[in-house]
C-alpha cells in the first residue's frame, strides 16, 4: 500500500465518494486512513480526470469555508440498450444512472446482429448529439439481449429467438465502432441488476421476475448476480407447469410457463377468441380499457406464474420478488394472481416476510441495468487505478 | 497492518499452512511479503498453540535441510453431532475434519432437547476417552438438527417434528457444559457444507439433496452456503407435486414431496401393503434384499423429486446435485429416478455439464460438515489472532 504511486489507490478513493456525498480533505484522511500527502496525490489524480470536482457545499462555521469534493457524475457518459425481442429502448446515461437522452422503438430483433446492431449505433451517435455530449465523453456500452448470453464472452448462445445471433461477438463488434468497452447480457440479468442498484440495494435475496412475450428471471443472492453454472440461472420460462401438457412452447417442449403464461401466448389467446391482440403489449391495452376476457387471462396468468414462484421461493428463500416487463403493465391484476398462489402454497417461515412488488424502475429497470454494468465495470477501483496510471504516464 | 504485534496476522498465516502443506520460513516469507523478523513473531505465536509444528520432511539439498513447518491438525479436537428424526451420529474429529472415534445409535429427536442433548454430553465425554483426548483438547462443538434453525442464534425455529425443541438455546446449553463455543445449523446445511469442503470444493454450484425420512436440500453459491432470508433455503420437501393433492402431509398441507417421495412416506405406503418397513433404513434394507415393490417404490420416488430437481435446475443452474441421506444407500434405483426426470425436463444449457451424483461421504457428511462448521468458526483469522493474543497476554 502507497508504493504505487497516485495511481494505486485513487479507485479506492473514487469508491467513497461514488456515494455521490461531498467531503472535505479531513474528512477524506479519516475514512480512508492515508497521510495527507498519498490523499492529496490520489484526489488531484481523479480532479485531473475530472472524476471528482470541488463543490459549494461547504457550510462555513465561523471561519473560512473548507472545500469539499465530490463524486463529478457527468464526468462521461454511458451508452445503455435494453433490446427486447420487438422492441428496443435505448439511453445515455451519465456516472450515477441519470438518464440524460432516451429513446424507445420498434426493432424486432430477428432481423439479425449486423442490422439490428448498425441502427443501435447510429440511434446512439443521434442520442448522444440529443444531450450535447460527443463521443468522446463515452466511457463504455451496455446492452441487454433477449436470450442466454455466455458471461465472459458476452456472445448469445443458442438463443432460440435470435436467428444469426448465436455466438456473434457483440462486444468485440461493438466496441470496433464506438471506441469503447461493450458488455452484454441477457436482459432480465441487467433488469435485476438495475432494479437491486437503484431502489433495492438494501435487499439480500431478490428474484425479478420478466413477464413480457416470454417469462424469466434475475437473481441476486448477497447483493450478487447469480447467473448460474453456464449462465442459465433464472430461466424459469421453461418450467412445465401441471395440467398444461398439451400446449406447445416454441422452445419444442409443452407445457412450459411460457407457452402458459407469457404475454406472446396471452395475446394469441385473446385473438383466438376474437380479441384484437398480437403481442403482449396489446394485452395491457387491453386490461387498461376493462376488456373482461384479458383480465382475467392476465389474473390467470399471475396464477401460473405463482404456482412456479412458490417452489422457486420454498427453495431459494428470496426477501423480495419483483415483477417487471411489459405485461406488468397492466397492474395489480397480475400481481395479484402472482400473490394469491405464492403465499397460499409457499412454506410460511419462507413467506412470513416475503414482499411481492411491482418494479419500482418499470421500463427503465433495463437501461439502468445496462448502464450498471457498464459502471461496475468502469469504475471498479482496479480500472480507475489503470486508467489514472495511462494518463499520468505512470 | 504490521502494528498489532505477533497476534494480529498469525490467523493469515495460519489460513495458508491449513493446506497441509509443509513450508520453510523462505517460503511463507514470500507468500505474505512479510519482514522475517515479523513472520518469525507470528510463527513462533503458532508453535507457541501447537496450531503448527516442525516437521520432517524437508529435503537435503546438499547443505543443511531447511526447517519446514506444517499445519498440525492433531493440536485440537472437535465434537461434531448430526441428529436426526430417530437417529444420532456423532464423532470426534481433528483440525482437518478427519474422524478420530465415533458412534451410531438410535436416538429420536422427538425425547426433547434436555434428554437428547444430556446423552449427547455424556456420549461425547465417552468418544473423548475413546481417542486419548481430553476436554481441554477440545476447541468448539457443532451440532445438526433436523429442523429449521435461525442462523444468527442457532436455536431451532418451529420446528414440526421436534417437540419442546423449539426456540431452545441448544449453543448455550452445550457451551455451558462442555465449555467451548457450540455452533447449531439444519441438518442438511450441515451436510451440503461437509461434500463441499472434503471433496467438491471445486464446484461452484451445488445442490445437496438429503432424502431421508424427509425431503430437504442444502445450497451452496461460489463456494458459501446460501441460506436465503429467513434462514428458510432448500426446503423442497414442502413442494406440492402435481397429482397427488389427496396425500396429507405431516406439516398439514397437502401432496408435498415429502409425504409423496419422503423415505417415511414409502415405509408407510410399502407397510400398507404388507411388507416389513417402518422407516427409511428398512426401505433400504427391502430394496438390498431385491424386494421388487420396493425397487419399484424408490426408483418412483427418485422420479417425483427428480421433478421437483427438474425446476430447480432451470431456475439455480447448478453445476451438480448430489443425492445423500439414508434413502441414497438404496444406490442406483433412486439415482436412476432422478435423472430420468432432470434430464428430460430441464432446459439443455442447464444440463449440458449437470452431473447427478451419490454423496461420496455418505453417512459421514452430516458429521464431516458439522465439524467444517465448527472450524471456520475457530480458525477463521480474526478467532486465531484473537486466541493468541488472549494467551500472549497482548
Amino acid at each position: 500500500m502507497g508504493s504505487g504511486g497516485p495511481a494505486t489507490g485513487a479507485g479506492a478513493l473514487l469508491s467513497i465518494l461514488r456515494d455521490g456525498r461531498p467531503r472535505t480533505r479531513a474528512e477524506l484522511a479519516e475514512l480512508t486512513g492515508w497521510a495527507r500527502s498519498t490523499l492529496s496525490l490520489r484526489l488531484d489524480a481523479l480532479l485531473n480526470q475530472r472524476l471528482v470536482a470541488p463543490t459549494d457545499d461547504a457550510i462555513p462555521s465561523g471561519g473560512r469555508p473548507a472545500t469539499t469534493f465530490a463524486f463529478n457524475q457527468s464526468a462521461r457518459v454511458v451508452l445503455a440498450a435494453d433490446l427486447g425481442v420487438t422492441h428496443a429502448r435505448l439511453a445515455v446515461t451519465d456516472l450515477a444512472t441519470t438518464v440524460l437522452a432516451e429513446r424507445s422503438a420498434e426493432m424486432p430483433i430477428d432481423r439479425g446482429p449486423v442490422p439490428v446492431l448498425t441502427w443501435l449505433v447510429e440511434s446512439f451517435h443521434e442520442l448522444l448529439g440529443e444531450c450535447g455530449r460527443g463521443i468522446a465523453d463515452m466511457c463504455g456500452i451496455g446492452v441487454g439481449l433477449p436470450g442466454p448470453v455466455e458471461h465472459d464472452t458476452g456472445k448469445p448462445v443458442n438463443p432460440p429467438i435470435m436467428p444469426g445471433w448465436d455466438r456473434f461477438a457483440v462486444p468485440e463488434w461493438l466496441s470496433a465502432r464506438l471506441g469503447a468497452p461493450a458488455l452484454v447480457d441477457n436482459d432480465v440479468n441487467i433488469m435485476a441488476l438495475g432494479e437491486y442498484w437503484a431502489v433495492r440495494s438494501q435487499v439480500k435475496h431478490m428474484i425479478f421476475v420478466k413477464i413480457g412475450t416470454g417469462v424469466g428471471c434475475g437473481i441476486t443472492s448477497g447483493g450478487r448476480l447469480h447467473r448460474g453454472a453456464q449462465g442459465a440461472a433464472g430461466d424459469i420460462g421453461h418450467i412445465r407447469v401441471p395440467s398444461f401438457e398439451d400446449v406447445v412452447c416454441r422452445c419444442g417442449n409443452t407445457g412450459c410457463l411460457e407457452a402458459v403464461a407469457g404475454g406472446g401466448a396471452l395475446a394469441a389467446r385473446l385473438r383466438a377468441a376474437g380479441e384484437d391482440a398480437s403481442v403482449s403489449r396489446d394485452v395491457v391495452g387491453l386490461v387498461r380499457a376493462g376488456n373482461v376476457p384479458a383480465i382475467q387471462a392476465v389474473r390467470q396468468a399471475g396464477r401460473e406464474i405463482g404456482t412456479v414462484l412458490a417452489s422457486v421461493v420454498s427453495f431459494f428463500n428470496p426477501s423480495l420478488i419483483v415483477i417487471g416487463g411489459d405485461l406488468a403493465e397492466a397492474g395489480e391484476h397480475l400481481l395479484a394472481g402472482v400473490r394469491e398462489v405464492v403465499y397460499s402454497r409457499s412454506l410460511p417461515l419462507a413467506t412470513q416476510h416475503l414482499d411481492i412488488l411491482a418494479s419500482e424502475l418499470g421500463d427503465r429497470a433495463g437501461i439502468t441495468g445496462a448502464a450498471v454494468m457498464v459502471l461496475e465495470h468502469v469504475l471498479a477501483p482496479d480500472a480507475v487505478d489503470q486508467a489514472v496510471m495511462a494518463v499520468s504516464g505512470g
